[in-house]
């Protein structure tokens, strides 16, 4: 018996939110992964500049074990369809563990899942989770094992999610193969990774690229 | 004018190695990014697990300013794939940087670029580069700026060099605001991520996920 991850793609999701758990879920033999979408085909990433293939549709996976929502642009737009709402709210009950990335909690709010509880996001959205019944905190990896709910904060968090994820599911020894495998020895050039560390030249060029962008 | 990066996609890629990468450079508004392969199409991950579309062909980039080559288990039919090797060999003379991540540079050892160099790799192949004429270093990141060539180690290292790459070819701040964007503040649930790091228990587990898989 092999445990049923799903990875949801939409329009403008972030390629990294849903790759990072992919790469280290995929690496466990009894692990499968299949990315889904509204509809089968390609999704474009933020900028369009990366295609993905969803294999699936919502509809295909009823009963998945595992769900991991990306965020990303896309995810504004998804707070307000009913369908991925609908879908998010009917698979829940049955998921092993109903995880989200980045902004990707913003989608399980939106579906009613954080109502009251803490949760994390993009450091950049945690007012909207507040909007959506959510108290954000500022952490990389927030997890309720009681209501098998695990949200991760920007982008690159979802690898330490993930192999958290691992050790949940299978166990440490699974998980720290996964990291060696990986070769998830981070060593980042800079310390500027958190909202907490970043300084104002810092914030005053992310929020010039990000106007540029949109 | 904005400066031209390709991402090489071939059959059994490993995913993270190339979106690394794109996901910091990507958010650099002159930075244009684009998924190549042989031939125009999805090209699908080590397992088959994940299909990314291919948006251009080898050919079409006679000269990127930025070249990485993502490693998986597809470079080893690329180390004496001719065509592949022979646009290698072409792009590098007028690239700004030629890069890889993981066993991607095995391609780069293979095409004679690595010659005399030291370079990085997945822990699980330098003895591969030693083959090819490269002195493999337990290092995450391998720069010969004189040469204009950066390798990465396994997989999540092109995270750590593309940060590096922006530093280069922009400036830190863009390098830090990109670290910010992704809230790249690393926070492995284990120590590890590397082969020096590593006991026993571990290795064997890598080892027998490896056979399954195979």
């Amino acid at each position: 018996m092999s445990l049923q991850v799903v990875i949801a793609l939409f329009p403008q999701f972030t390629a990294l939110d849903g790759i990072g758990p992919y790469e280290v879920l995929q690496r466990i033999p009894d692990i499968d992964v299949t990315f889904i979408a509204a509809e089968r085909g390609i999704v474009r990433s933020e900028n369009g500049m990366l295609g993905i293939e969803a294999d699936g549709t919502f509809a295909d996976f009823p009963t998945p074990d595992l769900v991991v929502f990306p965020g990303g642009h896309g995810t504004r737009a998804l707070m307000t369809d009913e369908a991925t709402l609908d879908w998010v709210r009917a698979v829940h009950p049955t998921t092993t563990f109903t995880t989200s990335v980045c902004t990707g909690s913003l989608v399980l709010a939106a579906a009613g899942l954080l109502d009251g509880l803490t949760a994390t996001t993009h450091w950049s959205a945690r007012d909207v989770l507040t909007q959506h019944g959510a108290t954000p905190v500022p952490e990389r990896v927030v997890e309720h094992l009681d209501r098998r709910i695990i949200t991760a904060a920007g982008v690159s968090s979802g690898i330490d999610m993930a192999l958290r994820l691992v050790e949940l599911l299978v166990d440490r020894t699974a998980a720290e193969a996964a990291q060696l495998m990986i070769e998830y020895d981070p060593q980042p050039p800079f310390d500027m990774g958190a909202l907490e560390k970043a300084d104002d030249v810092t914030i005053t060029r992310v929020i010039e690229y990000a106007q540029h962008r949109n």
